[in-house]
């Protein structure tokens, strides 16, 4: 929903002018914006339904700049929303009218790279795609690949713990970020974890991966770098049922084989798909898979061969086996077009991400048909089928009224599936203004106080990124006192002493 | 060093019957022990050089009744020390005088193991190979393997973080763990992550893998489990001096081949579990390297053969592949036994445990070399030299006088060089008691403090595990004005407003 921007008053003016002359003596040049202009670039992030323009955006160059800007902050108590390249498609970056967004952009350098130590070390405006760049002469690339991975940033990526096709293989974002730099909203400046495995004491670093902005600003990262595989092949496999498809992803991790990427695409979004790119996919196919193996060219095709053997044992309809990098690389634009290719067939579409045990996935796909018919609204499908990753594509029309509000809706409701059948609410996209009000469907209320509690460690007058993750913001003095609360009994069936 | 016990006052006597009767309303039968002979077993760890039998030792067997000893010992502001098989190096385990021993060995059961998402869920005291051995029947492994496997519980790998030769290519317990239940100090029982990429939510479990018992008790773990591999394949490769062999470790990673296990053993370290074991080492090499090579077969004699190449082009003397894998064992079999064959030169040594980049490893080794010169003490290297762990052992007399402090100041200074070049003071042994006084040498006393407040959200009265891992314990309430100090510049060359 949009959140109309009232006509500012005095006061907001002032406050403006205000913080706008502060940041102007830490960020010289044209790094402050407070144009009306200026501002409406930032407000909205890749979760688009909701839009708000900040009080005002500054874009610092240094990380001591940043340390400034946070410093007079919380002196002055002014709320700060971090931003990459605002793809969150969570809303995670979604200013405040109230508070300052502080854009990462401009800090777009690659600093170091270590061959030996196979780290990267870049600064978080950085994109994703550009760490790559930065390595590929020698052979190397940064594993994690978003569908936005041209666009977003490393920061970001950190914020978000972002994933992409190939993290069933390689992992998300916190399996290949070994250090940062975090700055305080008190400007102080930490080092976390850095080359090593274990560097000892608490690992701050594995509690700031993922958290959203909500902790602190990165204004560095350690990345680990991976060698391109040697080669790298994919098969397209086509069912006659979700059912068969999930039998043969259960069936292929089952066997111990972990695909660099095992995608799977239903009907309508294999339909979207193939005419928007003209992939050559089976059209006559329920459920399509590809399914990619990577590594030394031996065991590619010993593995391509196994995966065959058991597509052809679990139902598969038709099977194709990529003979050259071209014919890979069109197997998979299908797939990496499917988002603006579905978005094709209505006018909006709402794209979900949740999570869910491999085996569940046939029994989940039959009941969003069901809430698909209850809502009339049509639903596509494209999920990382090996990791269990569902991405939902809600098609709606915004501008028939009602049909948001439905769209939302019917995305709860496939959420709380997820969590139902024993899943999570994400998989890779985070929680933000999006999935905040579904939290205590996930989590308890101890859960989520205790995870407030560590937030209030970083954070105690919760001036960063209010309003995303938490449903509820306790004050951190309220939460203090319910733990140091003397002789509590936390659960209701303990005897007392 | 030994911490003598005083003979008990009464007080310390009415104190421990006070505990012992409230915990035997919590845990009914044996599992409460308070005799002095019973307490002895609990003195120590796997660091021996520290010893400190326990006010009392309390053996939970349920969840339930861990969340009441933690919420009686809150209540009653008693100090807890959790311990699982007691195999510390760094004496995580060490009990204290005026606190409770939480053994959690009964807490052993396999609650499940799901194949269909290949994850285990076990209580903590189940051991390290016990996983395994849950599992192998279906052809699956719990990949990291510290050198105690046999013995180590999983609630305690948990705590340490703990490693193994395997976790070049497998990662550390952080990378195979899943989720988690943990119980607070104030009884609160929490369930971290699940067996999802990614929940949603601040990343708890991130902080808890590797806090060494300072965060909370650990009742469940799920763990993930991988596919046995179809074969592996080791080489033992012998070089002329250490450069020569951290060469050839360069290279092999440099060529983006990542090994399942990368080992490096120096003379002295070869020699003795040559005469131990008998495993047919090459007695004339200054450095060994042992190689293991995984996955299918194809993959493995490709990979074999290029290591080959990258071995004889960085100088090999010898090189042998395994052709069985009875030789294989047979290979491993002198790496496995290296410390009790070391053990064997002289009554006592002191197993280090330091993280160095992969490149510096000729001239940390020179380094050392001048060390023992002059501490006039011996000391033999045994390293995961794939990811820069090292382990050297120091080699003393405790019957001789000054010899075990002699010892620990060559210990130290190694791990002040490991700093020094850009590594870490761990490696997978954790900081307990052994290396907490050098934190300052890695950290900050802005990454401690802050480390710490993260601590006191989890324990605000310092009541888990104190004494290991920070130096100085601040008092929360301290560490809390600390932050909320307005307008703190936290660092001197920034300009005032």
């Amino acid at each position: 929903m949009t959140l109309r921007m009232p006509p500012p008053d005095e006061e907001v003016i002032a406050r403006r002018q205000e913080i706008a002359r502060a940041m102007r003596r830490i960020v010289p040049g044209d790094g402050v914006i407070d144009d009306a202009d200026g501002l409406r670039v930032y407000e909205t992030d890749g979760l688009t339904a909701y839009r708000q323009p900040p009080l005002l955006a500054v874009l610092p160059e240094t990380r001591e700049q940043v340390a400034q800007i946070l410093a007079w902050c919380h002196a002055n108590q002014v709320k700060v929303v971090p931003r990459g390249s605002g793809t969150s498609l969570s809303g995670g970056a979604l200013p405040l009218a109230d508070g300052v967004l502080l854009g990462l952009a401009r800090m777009n350098k690659v600093l170091a790279v270590d061959y030996d130590d196979r780290v990267a070390v870049v600064q978080p405006g950085v994109t994703n795609l550009a760490v790559t760049d930065a390595v590929s002469e020698r052979g190397f690339y940064y594993a994690p690949d978003p569908s936005s991975q041209i666009a977003c940033s490393i920061g970001g990526n950190v914020a978000e713990n972002s994933g992409g096709v190939h993290c069933l293989k390689y992992g998300l974002t916190a399996n290949n970020v070994l250090g940062a730099e975090l700055v305080l909203i008190d400007g102080t400046i930490l080092r976390l974890g850095g080359r090593h495995l274990d560097p000892g004491g608490l690992d701050l670093l594995g509690v700031v991966l993922g958290s959203e902005g909500l902790l602190g600003v990165v204004t560095e990262v350690t990345v680990r770098i991976l060698p391109r595989p040697e080669t790298a092949r994919a098969l397209l496999i086509g069912f006659g049922s979700a059912e068969a498809a999930g039998a043969c992803v259960a069936a292929v991790i089952g066997a111990g084989i972990i695909p660099a990427g095992m995608e799977m695409m239903d009907r309508a979004a294999v339909h979207a798909a193939e005419a928007f790119v003209g992939a050559g996919y089976p059209l006559d196919a329920e459920a399509l898979l590809i399914v990619e193996l990577d590594g030394v060219a031996a065991e590619c095709e010993h593995l391509a061969a196994r995966v065959s053997t058991i597509a052809l044992q679990t139902g598969a309809q038709s099977l194709r086996i990529s003979e050259s990098e071209e014919e890979r690389l069109r197997f998979w634009a299908g797939r990496k077009a499917a988002f603006p290719a579905v978005g094709r067939l209505a006018p909006d579409y709402y794209c979900m991400d949740g999570s869910i045990p491999r085996r569940r996935l046939p029994e989940v796909l039959a009941r969003m048909a069901e809430m698909s018919r209850r809502y009339s609204l049509d639903v596509a499908n494209v999920f990382h089928a090996g990791d269990g990753n569902l991405h939902p594509l809600i098609l709606y029309d915004a501008n028939q009224p009602g049909q948001l509000e439905r769209a939302e809706a019917f995305g709860a409701d496939i959420l709380r599936l997820c969590v139902e059948v024993g899943g999570a609410l994400t998989g890779e996209h985070g929680v933000g203004v999006e999935k905040r009000d579904l939290m205590p469907v996930m989590f308890s209320g101890t859960d989520l106080a205790h995870q407030q509690r560590v937030k209030c460690a970083f954070d105690p007058d919760l001036l960063l990124n209010p309003g995303k993750m938490f449903p509820v913001l306790h004050r951190c003095a309220e939460l203090g006192r319910m733990h140091v609360h003397r002789g509590r009994v936390p659960f209701p069936d303990l005897p007392r002493f």
